[in-house]
């Protein structure tokens, strides 16, 4: 069946929306946070941990990792990453073009596509708005996203222009290729186009614009979180959802902490998906209901405190912040696990939470509870 | 309460034998296989893992590692090792004396002790019988070992025996200090004596006589799998096994290969620890029910076989062989987890199969048909 969005309710004061996505694999309700599953695994986290533990509802896959290992014709013969990670709920798959974009070497675009050396074995490889796409056929993600140009932040109005005229006319491409081709498992995908611009409200309503006539399934705004400031980022976030449909989802990729979170979600971003808990959890920075700790600092070893007194998961409750601290001085892999479950686990439980808190009509005071507080050093 | 052996049933074919070892933190049923915690953390498994998904009835803490990290003093103020990392079954810890031998450098015996330089900073560390048991007082285990000194296999029997006798005068000072110390967190502490004496039957005998004398509650036999053919090691098990009480536990330590653990069963041995499963797997070396599998190989790239169709575990049913293949090739944490529970699941698998097997009277038969099938490449 097509994905489909219903809008449940909506903030007064802000932005805010709570809905569901409905998926062949299941229903999603949003906002919700997508944890990222780079190679066909979300770092140290179990299928069952992400559903039974922390709560996952989808998570997302990155195309140009799967695309290397295991590849297309593994993925294919045994049935798509559903099946290969024994993942049953919803996946997205991005497009593969951000690590073109930040990852691989001697890169050249051209209207066809983007060649580039991959940076594991250093082959030459060729993604084209058309070939993106069978590969996440091969995938069988939920959610396609088509491929697009990532140019930094710091980029002119000019070229983010240009670059957005490309990106728009690539999205059209793949629409087409979309189209005519269909899925080999069985399930509908989805394929959300993707709005650039870089930080020019201007280039980015014209982005929106363009890709509103493709009629899509849900939309994504790329291009954020690339080092621009949070403001710039929320009102570029502001100025692309007045033109956004309302009934259909927005994701926002890529971002962000726990405040850009709130923040965009206040904006009426409804899909998040985003390294940072698995990655900071590796160096021992954890997001808690307390605010963020870094656990290998010297005054946590001796500190029989529950790991988040605050949060009802496993990790949290049942190891001190000493023990955890121990486990990634000594390099045990069990840090990694307990680290991201703690991180993940809090970033789908600060989801939970808004959706709540826009349900029952008290998002501006959670707002003004939380978004500070997510944030302080503890 | 003190520690309480029951033997239920002796093998009448062969010297195996089921019991039970019962301690304040919960009865082992016998024979058992000990998962190693070495820095209080068995590798990628966690608590909830261990209990409830593999049935690990006791674990194993290194005390070279944990006296330097977190340390005894961390251990302490936390309430001791089980406190620490969370888990409530027996604990067993060695002396650290192995490790002393094997990782440490500038080693310096005298009668007193011994001293050397540790592996992480390099710092002086002097261990002697006494501050051995001092340290495992501080982490609380439940079963203590004495410290020992391990000689290498090919040592002469002058020197084995010579070796032995420090080894014995050191038992009978660690256990005048264990008399004269008491547990610090309530629960008791039995304390086994090592029989040393190399590839000698008759220093081993002589190691076993003396040794008998503590009227220990248990008693270890170390200093083998170090080098030795395994009819060696098993020779000598055996001739151990005539000297050693019929009403106390015997631990054979640093044990070894399944098919190891099958044939010292067969000799009358209870308990049992050993590094491999957890170490294998992290090269991708799995024991399974089919025998030997290296999942790097790259006959299993499209393989949709379960890990272990003939395990009912959670990583052995769910995922293929595949699945972990790729997840071992890119580096994925998940891979160390789902690697230990087939693993070490599999360790602790063969152990119930073994004591269902002497308690219901087929112990040969179960050694004849399994003995070669779990040393089989497949
Ligand atoms: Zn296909
Ligand atoms: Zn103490």
């Amino acid at each position: 069946m097509p994905l489909r969005y219903t809008l449940q309710a909506e903030c007064p004061e802000t932005g805010a929306r709570a809905g569901t996505i409905e998926t062949d694999h299941g229903t999603i309700e949003t906002p919700i946070f997508m944890p990222v599953g780079t190679a066909g695994s979300v770092k140290a986290l179990s299928p069952r941990a992400l559903t039974e533990d922390i709560g996952a509802q989808i998570i997302l896959g990155n195309t140009y990792h799967l695309h290397l290992r295991p590849g297309r014709e593994v993925l294919h013969e045994l049935g798509g990453l559903h099946k290969f990670m024994s993942w049953d709920g919803p996946i997205l798959t991005d497009s593969g073009g951000f690590q073109v974009f930040s990852l691989a070497e001697l890169r050249k675009m051209s209207e066809e596509g983007v060649r580039f050396r991959n940076h594991l074995d250093g082959a030459y490889l060729h993604f084209t708005p058309e070939n993106v796409i069978d590969t996440q056929r091969d995938i069988g993600s939920d959610i396609m996203m088509v491929l697009d140009e990532c140019p930094p932040a710091t980029v002119d109005i000019a070229t983010a222009r240009k670059s957005n005229e490309l990106t728009v006319r690539w999205a059209k491409r793949a629409f087409e290729h979309y189209h005519n081709t269909t899925p080999h498992y069985g399930h509908h995908q989805a394929l959300f186009p993707i709005v650039q611009g870089a930080v020019y409200p201007e280039v980015r309503r014209e982005s929106a614009d363009a890709l509103l006539q493709l009629d899509a399934e849900g939309y994504a705004i790329g291009g954020l979180s690339v080092g621009e400031t949070a403001d710039v980022m929320y009102e570029i976030v502001e100025v692309v959802n007045e033109v956004l449909p309302h009934d259909r989802p927005r994701y926002l990729m890529g971002v962000g902490t726990p405040q850009n979170l709130i923040e965009n979600v206040a904006r009426g971003v409804d899909m998040f998906d985003c390294v940072m808990p698995t990655r900071n959890g590796r160096n021992g920075s954890l997001f808690t209901t307390e605010g963020l700790v870094n656990i290998k600092n010297k005054r946590w070893e001796r500190s029989p405190e529950a790991i988040d007194p605050g949060l009802d998961l496993y990790a949290s409750q049942n190891f001190s912040k000493a023990y955890l601290r121990h486990l990634i001085k000594s390099n045990e892999p069990l840090a990694m696990e307990l680290a991201s479950m703690q991180n993940v686990g809090f970033y789908l439980w600060l989801m939970r939470e808004m959706r709540a808190a826009i349900l029952e009509g008290r998002f501006p005071a959670f707002r003004a509870e939380w978004s500070e507080r997510v944030a302080q050093k503890v």
